[in-house]
């Protein structure tokens, strides 16, 4: 069976689909009423956050756009120092998509949110025409994660002198899975597409100071570290010797020539820590589900060199490392 | 400047666009710090709602994309009782997809935005290849909207006998405007793409009783009543003398054999209401903002032929009203 015009109607068909495949899966007591909007109860503050996934293929090693969707808005959710609450799903189906890969990956979606711990709460489906090749998918989800009472936000404004950056894993392992899955390179690379709840919250309920903290995806690690860099005025030297990658991603980027430092990731944080919290932070992000590789990389100073990002290569060079310029590897995400 | 897919690498070229596009039209306190998460205010209960964008074309008549993403989601929001308060912005920009139009878009965002009293806080920019044509644009607009300490939430379960079905103004306006320029048909028809804060605003301010309100979009009033009649159990008769339609879209219609029945409109509500309310809820909402042309046009009761709904004709036939069936118009919102 595949998605038709009619299923974009707003009609009968919209509503069967619904019914079939939406809330077969994400069934819950908001999004059971099926109105326009659901009615939550909520916090004092929140945090609201949007994004839309248009990565190809539709299923990689590893994960899915339907996991990556959840993962990618949880996430940008946690990193705010929410708790992650709420979630809505708007799907565009394009004309020809296989209705059965829609329900695999809206199934992969719940899932995801049962794990990350938060409820899909509405949703949307549009339908447009294909134009040439099996129907496409995007999906944007929205989300609102809620402040609790006591809490410092953290943000790529708070880097200190003497803070520690602390990478929670391997570097590369999303954008080198997309990219082997294009190019129908054989590897054993899975996306670590993953929500990061048990790391953030372990660390947020250590009381550990966090000044910054954001998940590296689109532009990699570089970028995000260039961010900071500008935002605080500090300067940032990373150390490649004590960068995360794994031995199948870093032989993929040596045949690809590719640099792990610009690599896209979905499962994957950056913290900014003052050097006193730093090994007791390093410890709970590696007891914590999908921290187990994490490591310190680097370290932060207000210097006259600021705004920067130096790396620190392995044979004792020194380069600057420039957030991403033109164009990455598209849609990875 | 056309559109490139560096634009949506998550790199330089993407955060320059969004600077010079998105941060000049949406400035405001939250979405100037430009982080993935905006964290705002709330109350004890929020409404969500999510709305993906698909029309084409992307300007029309009356209206365009943006003012009608603004509208859409502000207007669901209104539908649950909330008042409307913050939006977030999903862009899909196609490859190739002219920059200056794309600036008229965002312009018209956030004028709209600002008429309807919300905040647009955060978003996300995506890029997908060009796939022949001119440059398309899919906007996701997602909102929270804020539930008043004293409330009474309408839902299309709280229809009662003896309750009076109104209608904010005319019917079809959206659909046939789309259409007509679809068509190349020269006409006076504009799209009534609005936000209905001021009609609802100053209806829940009135203290009426509102059982079930919802605007009228893809399905027309004939798919919202039959989902209304569906969900209290009730039947709602419809007299076609008092159905508004303006004139250029009745003739349009005559000509092109449409029902305005099932024509969305973005930009126009349904509510039903006790008879002892009727009368005053109709003199507010036609001395409110996009009001003017409000009617009574049904009532509800609780009798065997429930769920139903019936169309009294002008010579006074009576005949039944189904849901939309099939394909609607594609992409008119």
């Amino acid at each position: 069976m595949k998605i038709t015009m009619a299923h974009g109607s707003g009609g009968e068909s919209t509503s069967k689909l619904i019914r079939d495949v939406f809330s077969k899966h994400f069934d819950n007591e908001y999004l059971s009423k099926l109105e326009d909007s659901a009615v939550v109860p909520s916090s004092e503050m929140i945090a609201m956050t949007t994004d839309s996934f248009v990565v190809t293929p539709l299923e990689f090693p590893g994960g899915d756009i339907g996991r990556l969707s959840v993962c990618g808005t949880v996430n940008d959710l946690l990193m705010s120092g929410s708790v992650p609450k709420y979630i809505t799903c708007g799907c565009i189906l394009e004309e020809g998509l296989d209705i059965s890969l829609l329900n695999r990956v809206i199934a992969s979606m719940a899932k995801t949110a049962k794990e990350a711990g938060v409820l899909i709460v509405t949703g949307d489906t549009k339908v447009i025409e294909n134009r040439g090749g099996e129907g496409g998918l995007i999906i944007n989800t929205s989300g609102v994660g809620l402040i609790p009472d006591v809490h410092i936000i953290p943000s790529p404004s708070l880097l200190s002198d003497g803070d520690v950056i602390i990478v929670s894993g391997n570097l590369g392992d999303h954008h080198a899975a997309i990219l082997g899955k294009r190019m129908g390179i054989q590897s054993d690379i899975l996306s670590d597409n993953a929500p990061l709840v048990d790391i953030v919250t372990n660390l947020m309920n250590s009381g550990i100071n966090i000044h910054a903290m954001r998940d590296v995806t689109r532009g990699g690690l570089a970028t995000v570290l260039n961010e900071f860099a500008e935002s605080s005025a500090v300067s940032i030297e990373l150390f490649e010797e004590y960068l995360p990658v794994s031995s199948a991603v870093s032989n993929f980027c040596q045949i690809l020539g590719l640099d792990p430092l610009y690599m896209g990731n979905e499962g994957k944080m950056v913290l900014s820590i003052p050097e006193s919290d730093s090994e007791k932070a390093l410890g709970i992000i590696k007891r914590s589900k999908y921290g187990e590789n994490a490591q310190i990389v680097g370290t932060v100073k207000k210097d006259d060199a600021a705004p920067c990002v130096f790396l620190r290569t392995r044979i004792g060079g020194k380069r600057i490392v420039g957030p991403l310029y033109g164009e990455g590897l598209p849609r990875i995400c």
